[in-house]
This record gives C-alpha cells, structure tokens and sequence, in this order.
C-alpha cells in the first residue's frame, strides 16, 4: 500500500485548530492509506487530539510555534515567519517528506509560499490557483484565480493544461472541456491576449479545446476548465461568491417577509436546503495551487471538518495519479 | 413646456413591434412633454397604433424599410441598411430632429451605430455603455460594457466622469460614489491599467471616488458607479444575468421537488415575486449609450412596453438636464 503523506496546517483558518483536527481524524478514520502531519501548536493540537479515538501511527504532530495572520501582508508573513505552521507545512512538501499540504489558512500567503517555499516545477512559469466553482450540473475548475495579474498567452496556454489533467486525473472528469472566457463566441472577438491565446490553444493537440466561454454560461456548468487571466479570473470567482450569497439572502428576506410565505418557507426548506447543497463546490475539497513540486491546496477560511477531509483524500488521488510526474512529462 | 423628441426602433426586439408600440403609447399617455418618432414599416406599425387611444400629435410614424436581424454581424448591418429603423432612427438624433433614441435591437449594431451615425462628443475618447445592474439596495451603473476592449487609463476617467454626471442627474444618486473594479482594497492591488488610471481618479475633484470596489461587494450595492475595462464590464454583467437566472431556477426546482415543499412554494409565491422584483433593474428603463452628441438607449431584446415605456421617460429627464451640454462643458 503507498500511503499519501499530507501536510495540514493546524492553525489557519476561522476554526482552527478544532475543526482542522477533528478533519484529519475524519480522514485517516476514513482511509488508511493515508498519514496526516499535523503542524502546529503542539499543546493546542494535543488537546484536539484527545478528544477522538484514531489509529495513532497516522497522525504525526510537528511543531511551528508561529502562525501567520488572515489579515497579515502575504511577502512578508512568508519572509519573515521562518517557524509558522504555514512556513513549516510547506517545508515538508519542499524536502518531499509529504506529498501535499493543506491550510485554510492567508490565501495570498498560501499563493507566496507556494511559489517560494514548495517551488514550480522545472518550466512551469506560473502556478495557478485554480478553485472549483459549482454549476448546474457539477462543478468547473476556474484557473488562473490567483494572485499575478497580466499573464502572457504561453502562461494561459499551460494553465490550460494543467488544468486539463486536474479535472481528469483528480475531480473525474472524463475529456475535460476546456473554455477561455471571452465576450463571444466568434473567434475574432476579445482583448488582446484572448486573440493571441485562442489559437495557440486550437494547436493542443492534447486537451479538449472547445473555444470560447461567455461568462453568463459559466453556471449553466458549459464547459470543465475554464481558462482566464489571473484579473478577470478574481473578478469571476468573487462575483460568484458575492452574487450568490447576496441572492440567497435576498429570497430569505421575501420567504420571512409575511406570515403566508413564512408558513411555506417553513415547508419548503428541507428541499430547498437539498438543493441548494447541491450548489455548493466545498463538497470537492479545496482549490489546488497547480504546477507546484508536490500539492498545496486552500481550503474556505470558514472550512469545515468536513472540507478539510475532503481536502485531504483529495490529496491521495494526486499523489496515486502522479499528477506532478505527468506534468513534468508532458506539460513542460 | 419643453418637449422631448425621442425616436423609438418600431422593429427591433423579440416582441416587436407589438410592445414595443405599446410602450410608446404608454409613454405619450404618462407625459405631454414627450415627442414619439416610431421609425420602420408604416403598416405594421399603424396596424398597432390603430389598437389605441392616446393623442395623435405626440405620435408620428417615420418610414424606415429595412430592419437589422438579432444576429447580423454589426459593422456590416449599420454601413449597408441605410434604411434600416436602427440607422433612420439614430440619423434622427444626428440631425437634431431628436434628443434620443430608443432601440430593443441588435446590440453590438446599437454600439456601432452610436459611435458612427450619431457621434461621440468631441473630446470623448470612447462612448461607453452603461448598464445599470440591480444590487441589494437599488441599482449601480456599471460601464464600460461595450465592444471596446483594452481601455486606456485617461478613457476610464472619462468614463468614471460620464458615469457620474449619468447617475447624479438622470437615476437621481446624490454624489454618486464611484469605484474601479479591483481584485483587491489596497492601492498597490491590480492590473498594469488599474494601478495607472487609480491615481488619475484620486486626482479628479469633481467626483467621490471612493477606490477599488471587489466584484464580491458589487451585488450589496457599495458604490454607484463601477468603472473598468470593456472586457471585464462585459464579464461581470453577463455572469450577474447567468448566475441569477441559474440560481432562480435552481431553486425553482429545489421547491417543485417534494409534495411538501410545493405547497410550501404556493404559499410563499407572491412574497417571493415581489422580492425578487426588486432585484430587477428593467424597471430604470434600459442602457445608455454615453457621451454622444444626443442619448442612445438599448432595452433589453425581450423588453416589454413597461421597460419601452420607463425608456423612453429616462430621456426626457436626460434631456432636462441638458447631460450633453455639461459633458460639453466639465469633461471633454
């Protein structure tokens, strides 16, 4: 048995560390391929530890005595915590003593770390965050989301692929359709960097290129990889998140808003709550920073035990598919 | 009494002529000041009219036959159909023998047909398009939204100023608050074109810019007037009309799916409605067209005479408060 090894930063997130522990003893209760190293506060994360009953020998605790701020300047944090649970968690992946990590916690610390600490791989030239967005019919991996904006058309063209093999290899989805946004379907349509993109991307010979993606197709769940400029690839996701949670919010005000329609929101709700799981990517585990000498993924700040152990047998699947040899191979 | 000459495209729209004929007929029979101009075929525009009672002289038919199909490519339709509603109709502006034209047609043959047969101000760089969008406590203007991509700084600012007077003087917003879509708060955030024109707008006394506003913010309504890049505008407003209509119908089905909670959905119907209602920003009447030499309006291709109607009644406060003038004066 080939046992993944995964990093998981016990102090990051707004449920940490007791929601962190309780998703690594999910997880190794769940599989037992799998060995968690839990980096933190030794003291805090023993006193999680306690609580559960779990096969001791796949929970190892390694001890950071700093943590890094959600609110904290990403460089810095990264530079100048030498001895965080993120800093720490992220060494392990780099010294190949664990195959992944995972933190909810400063996502632009996770985007800095990830590049500096983990490392590209060898002709990787950016790695993107590629978060998964739900659609009507699954869920889409949205890349780049991350942190470097103006990307060049050779960049989009390898997120692309990358983001190809994550869908297939990793979330299951067999032939990924792969999309760039644009603001039509034609060909000659978009900005500068979709035109010089779109055709270099017809070229590859190994990915399923469908053409272009129009934003308000996105939720209908048309394509599997969704391919954009780290700017306008922000600008979808936060949206996404934004409008979502506004309209939710908006039909809660109208289903509370006279006693007839309270009476029927009481009745409804057990449906309604289905459905709207169902709209719901944290199911999927976390968005995976691609390209990378080994995993990291970023779960919600707000994640869950049950987010976090998604995000951890998530882990396994890209260690047994061997995602980072394959790139290696066959992107760069 | 000043009137306002507006001229209306009879052919365009999904329900043309029907309502949009309608909605002219509404609009003469709200306000004396309104002129109609209702531009193509004269027969099946008469067969309409004839359906009303309303004052004759506030209504006259303009021959125009040709029409411009949903789908024709745009730069074509608007050099070759002279004699098209779209091009008669918008001539009409240009010869001053009206203020505004109102069209539910073709819309990428609206933007070409603005910048070409009716004319920017001189001084204005690029027209802009500006939807307003629906946000949780009214509405927000979001330009540019047009064919334009790949904006430079000072168009922005022109854009961010147009935006402004538009939502100060025509939707009634006192000192509209103004924001540049952003990936993130702080002024060393964003793209290569955000971080240039942001100081240029810090600078600009004549609105309150208030900074970079994150597309998550944009559906609580944090500020008026959004302003960026064509590219994005366009991203952003088709994923707010994507994800809403996938959301409602998402849970359309969330309430049909059991027994209980389809009398639970009866109940609370009307309640629900009446909410959502609110999240519907075809009530302000449709998009303009800014900074050209009279105002430009697109309603939605499915526009009813309600949306037709509140159009048309938009340009006579635009009108009023002689926009084109001021633009004269304070922007270019």
């Amino acid at each position: 048995m080939d046992t993944t090894k995964v990093a998981v930063d016990a102090m990051g997130g707004d449920n940490a560390p007791a929601a962190i522990v309780e998703g690594c003893v999910d997880a190794v209760k769940e599989r037992e391929d799998i060995k968690v190293f839990l980096v933190g506060k030794p003291d805090k994360i023993n006193a999680e530890l306690t609580k559960y009953e779990f096969p001791k020998e796949q929970i190892e605790v390694v001890e950071a005595t700093e943590e890094i701020e959600m609110a904290e300047p990403p460089v810095n944090a990264i530079k100048k915590k030498k001895d965080s649970s993120m800093v720490v968690g992220m060494k392990l992946v780099h010294d190949k003593k664990a195959d992944a990590f995972v933190t909810a916690g400063n996502s632009g610390a996770v985007l800095v770390g990830g590049q500096t600490v983990v490392g590209r791989i060898r002709g990787i030239k950016r790695a993107p965050f590629a978060p998964l967005i739900p659609t009507k019919t699954g869920v889409s991996l949205l890349l780049d989301c991350g942190a470097n904006v103006d990307a060049r058309p050779d960049q989009l063209v390898q997120f692309a692929r990358l983001g190809a093999l994550y869908m297939e290899k990793v979330v299951g989805v067999e032939n990924p359709r792969v999309g760039i946004v644009n603001i039509g379907a034609e060909e000659e349509k978009g900005n500068a960097l979709v035109k010089e993109t779109f055709p270099m991307l017809k070229e590859c010979n190994d990915i399923n290129f469908i053409g272009s993606v129009e934003s308000r197709d996105i939720p209908e769940g048309v394509c599997d990889v969704i391919v954009c400029e780290a700017f306008v690839g922000n600008v979808i996701l936060k949206l996404y998140e934004g409008l979502a949670s506004t309209l939710i919010s908006v039909i809660k005000d109208g289903l509370m808003s006279t006693a007839k329609s309270k009476i029927g929101a009481l009745l409804a709700k057990p449906a309604l709550k289905k459905t709207l799981k169902s709209f719901d990517a944290s199911e999927y585990g976390g968005a995976p920073l691609l390209g990378l000498e080994g995993l990291v993924v970023k779960t919600h700040g707000s994640a869950t035990n049950k987010e976090v152990k998604n995000s951890i047998i998530q882990c396994s699947l890209f260690k047994e598919q061997d995602i980072t040899g394959k790139v290696r191979e066959s992107i760069v």
